[in-house]
């Protein structure tokens, strides 16, 4: 179905959108602003708007007259558009013609970023890890009695010119029977070596023709989530995926009390057998809903960060905890997936992506080759956002990494309302820059619950630019709406009244929340500058930024660089990997030029520990402001900030009603 | 101490023995006869000699009247020479002078073949498996803060500049720990590639310098016996030894039993399982002999016929006893012994020996190892004699293999009075060729009890070319001796009467024995005739034999060659490997020279089905003589029984009294 193309009247904004968007959500991404508080479930009955062209669906509600319906006009937060539609936003919700004067600012989110197999080929970037051959053996006579594995080795290369063959013993005790069962006619599983000097391995062998069926499994180890997908390795499709928390969560939330559990005498083999335990009950989902055969995968592929790297591996992680922060590895041999009590086929090899440091695990090293940012000449930024926060910075010729500690606040912790993103969670605001009537939409369009991650950088994003919060992120005291109050002696600001929520209680955010917020960005972004500065760059030289992480794909780029959170670039320039471990992952188990790159990259990417580089705390101090205490680096929102104090100007003298 | 010289009169032969060694064995060594039925235990009292120079110690007898003593008698079973000694041996010994004049027929075995370090490195056969390495690894800094194997390796290569290095799992497991509590200071055990092509594996690190301190194991896994050694990778040397029975004898005792067994459902895992308990007990004992630890065994090597091999590899092994006899694998790849249920640490690596065919196994390649036989210009005959009889022929060239079954002959089964080599058996043969009064001699120096497949060959040598039985194996029946008698329609020969045996039984032997003999030699010859003849040689040009196997030590080479077991060489081109298995597991413990031809000798291995030979069965027809239908192929034993007949011919003419 082609984009509906929703026009906003008195404005003038047109966008184009999927159908079935709702009319808020349109507005919202054209920043157009229609007062609305109740997330979307119709019940405030503040965004009515009217529809003046085109055929709107729903929108219909007891909270409009009978002559309002006739009228055209419709629940903004209710209304589809299935096609293209004229909407006048009503005067209560736009009171000054001036305002529609501001600069829209369009919600952008990152481009996504996916690949397939067809690229990676396209690129030059493929090189077949698994190979199935099918052969027809003559029968052993007693003239011809070479042993089994060496028939079938001959007739690899024969039939198929394969060379440098080497077969484990688990194949060698299958080939009897399978050979003789299935009348001499077989397949062959090759995997093929990463180096050019290696050699390729035999590694099942199944009767008659099983060529074409070939899978792998791509899996990402979070401390919370376990992600793992089925993917044909012919045509590089993902047959199946599945997530499930990560069942170590009993032993703790975070990879300290991981670590922590995992000293006591025999913790490492309990909390190494929960995390295997959750592999394995994905691991028969996801081969259960892709209907594949056990026999035909072939290799599994782990991504996580260094302790659930180590965890999985039964490494002892202590050091990763204490000072100076040691791992016990960065690359790991491969290994067999059952010996890990992986409920898999004994032939799987288990394929675990290298770490480079104790807080920049295999999960980010994932991401990069995911993202390929090693093999771009831009200057690229890569940034996976979580409570922690891992930060890449570099290009083909070098990559700098650091990690450091961004909080919750991204996902919504820490916050008096802060919620994951979750149904309920305000994830998109704005505010009416005359009467601070906000418009919010959740997630699931449900009545307000909480702040979500990205929510919360779309407000404070907004209220900094309508001067609702200063630089410092504290508000205008001065500001006259009943919605800014003190509260315990803080000030906060009323985003949705009692009786508009779900929650029973006014959803306020404080000036606590946004120094919460001030505080994680700044970590980052002087992450950033002190990476930067450790290879003599500055950060206005970055030319790319690629999100990874659960984060990412929701943010409002505009709002990100408005809080300072990302430096400042065009939107077009920011892509999101979506799981970059998962993603990195699944590239890993598509060719085997990845797994060649990784081992380079891992070379080329140096750690800096932040807490150990003595710029790090005055970037960070001078990034614990909106945006940053050097407004320079901000050239556009500079910009935008003294058109905003202009209109501001304009927009008092004339004296506008409330 | 020099060995003694023995001079025998009237004869005038003179032998050098070591010190200890009795008249009656220093006689059968030098080709003297002299009467002697008891086995050396002294009873029968027939074995008088006269001592005429040199001092006798021992001999005294009941047997002997104080004169005699006093003249010098004394018994030759029960004397030993501690010095020089003139023998005379009385006229019931020696009866007619012409015999005096036979050439005399001295015992001679095959020489015994070792070698040491020393040997490889100065054949320049020698290429380090196994070395250690210490470092002193700087202890890691916030600035400095590599994953700690990463460290290790760096300074590895700093320090002993080794590149392309692995390490196992195991090894990373144990990494953070032995760093920490040893202060940085470890010892790396690096496992060399065998291709030039590999890499380097880091299999064990301990703490502090455990340089010099480097062991590995060698075993044979014969199918009776079990046969283990700890060696000293630094010196070559051999710290200890020990053999047990094959725990597997308790399912049957030859390999089709086991195999049978295997085919059980649960059989082939509880046979492997009764294996490794025989592997463990030796392990346990030599371990503990030794005194060395542990942690600095580095791998254990084994070789065993192709089903002991499947068997401890736990691969079906029911195809090797059913035509076209088809092993699972010739090459196996290298196992953690621990993985096969070995008691040994977790980074030992087990190397098994690679097969040819189902019936030329790992054991015999091994052999071939130990011989050098590939590297030789020489045509070598490299022969293992046991139940079954496996033949190797070749050089540097080529090498052509074959497995006949020689039925237990040759271990003293099958026959009526057969024994294994143990105390009681009559090893040692000659027959007084006038009176056809035996001399034997049995091990321990006991009453006989029986006949052993050395002492067979030996009387039916002897036998042969005394004119007693003919070229069929028949006994000429106008013999006038009592000890030939018919007995339920068989010709038998009285070796021992009953009062002289510890069985209360005559001790003979029948044509039926004799039959069973010449079918095992033909067996064997006619093996090497066919293997010659599809490479299209001839036996007579073999140039060098090498005998291995339990059997060998302990065979008069011209014994064998005078009924046609071993084609006729010069007995000092005859060399005895001892367990040829066990030396060449040994030498590939040694050095990775051997590791790495054995790959290419298993390609040379030419195998050849004697069942499916055609021209086999004609020359197994032609060998069922003693010592061949054509004996121009044993020219010097054609010339001595030319001889023969000429002195029994005068001393028939003579009329030498009975």
């Amino acid at each position: 179905m082609p984009n509906a193309k929703v026009t906003f009247l008195p404005h003038d904004v047109s966008i184009e959108v999927p159908p079935g968007t709702t009319i808020i959500q349109a507005a919202l991404d054209a920043g157009v602003h229609i007062n609305a508080s109740c997330g979307g479930e119709g019940v405030c009955g503040k965004c009515r708007v009217r529809i003046e062209a085109g055929e709107p669906v729903g929108g219909v509600s007891e909270r409009l007259g009978a002559d309002d319906l006739r009228k055209g006009y419709r629940l903004a937060c209710r209304t589809e558009a299935a096609g293209d539609l004229l909407v006048r936003v009503p005067v209560e919700s736009v009171v000054d013609a001036g305002i529609l004067n501001r600069p829209a600012s369009r919600r952008r989110t990152a481009r996504i970023r996916d690949f397939n197999l067809g690229e990676l080929k396209e690129k030059g970037l493929f090189l077949a890890p698994v190979e199935k051959k099918c052969l027809q053996l003559p029968a052993p006579t007693a003239q011809d009695n070479l042993p089994d594995l060496s028939r079938l080795i001959g007739q690899l290369r024969r039939e198929h010119d394969e060379h440098r063959l080497e077969a484990d013993l688990a194949v060698i005790r299958k080939i009897p029977g399978i050979l003789r069962e299935s009348g001499f006619q077989v397949t062959t599983t090759l995997v093929r070596p990463v180096r050019a000097d290696g050699r390729t391995r035999i590694i099942n062998v199944q009767p008659g023709d099983a060529t074409g069926r070939s899978y792998a499994i791509a899996m990402d180890i979070g401390t919370t989530t376990v992600y793992g997908q089925v993917i044909d390795l012919v045509s590089g499709a993902v047959l199946a995926e599945h997530a499930e928390f990560n069942g170590q969560i009993s032993y703790g939330e975070d990879v300290i009390t991981r670590i922590v559990y995992a000293e006591r005498p025999g913790g490492l083999e309990r909390i190494q057998e929960t995390l295997v335990e959750t592999i394995n009950t994905i691991l028969a989902r996801i081969i259960r809903a892709s209907g594949v055969d056990p026999q035909d995968v072939a290799t599994i592929t782990l991504a996580g960060n260094t302790t659930m790297t180590q965890l999985l591996l039964k490494v002892e992680p202590r050091y990763i905890r204490r000072a100076p922060y040691v791992p016990a590895s960065s690359l790991y041999p491969p290994l067999k997936a059952c010996e890990l009590g992986m409920a898999l086929e004994e032939h799987v090899t288990a394929l675990v992506y290298p770490v480079v440091s104790s807080y920049v695990g295999g999960d980010i090293v994932a991401g990069v080759m995911g993202s390929g940012i090693y093999r771009s000449e831009e200057l690229t930024l890569f940034l996976d956002v979580g409570t922690n926060a891992e930060i890449v910075i570099g290009n083909r010729d070098w990559l700098a990494c650091a990690a450091c500690s961004a909080g919750p606040a991204f996902e919504g912790g820490g916050l008096q309302f802060g919620m994951r993103a979750a149904p309920g969670a305000i994830e998109d605001f704005s505010l009416n820059p005359a009467t601070l009537e906000p418009m919010i939409a959740t997630i699931g369009r449900e009545r307000p619950k909480g702040i979500c991650g990205s929510g919360l950088i779309n407000m404070v994003a907004c209220m900094f630019e309508m001067g609702v919060i200063d630089n410092r992120g504290k508000f205008d005291p001065g500001l006259e709406t009943e919605r800014l109050r003190r509260t315990d002696g803080v000030l906060e600001f009323v985003l949705a009244w009692e009786n508009e929520t779900q929650i029973e209680r006014d959803i306020t955010l404080s000036e606590i929340d946004i120094e919460n917020l001030i505080r994680a960005k700044g970590a980052i972004y002087s992450g950033c500058m002190t990476l930067l500065a450790e290879v003599g760059m500055e950060i206005q030289q970055i030319e790319r930024i690629v999100l990874a992480g659960g984060f990412g794909s929701f943010v409002d780029l505009d709002k990100a660089m408005t809080i300072g959170l990302l430096p400042e670039i065009d939107p077009a320039k920011v892509t999101y990997l979506g799981n970059g471990s998962l993603l990195g992952a699944r590239m890993s188990s598509l060719t085997n030029r990845i797994r060649r790159d990784v081992t380079e990259v891992i070379r080329k990417m140096t750690n800096f520990e932040l807490s150990e580089t003595p710029s790090y705390m005055d970037n960070y101090i001078a990034a614990l402001f909106l945006p940053h205490t050097d407004l320079n680096l901000f050239p556009k929102l500079q910009a935008r900030l003294a058109a905003n104090r202009r209109l501001r100007g304009r927009s008092e003298n004339s004296g506008a009603p409330q």
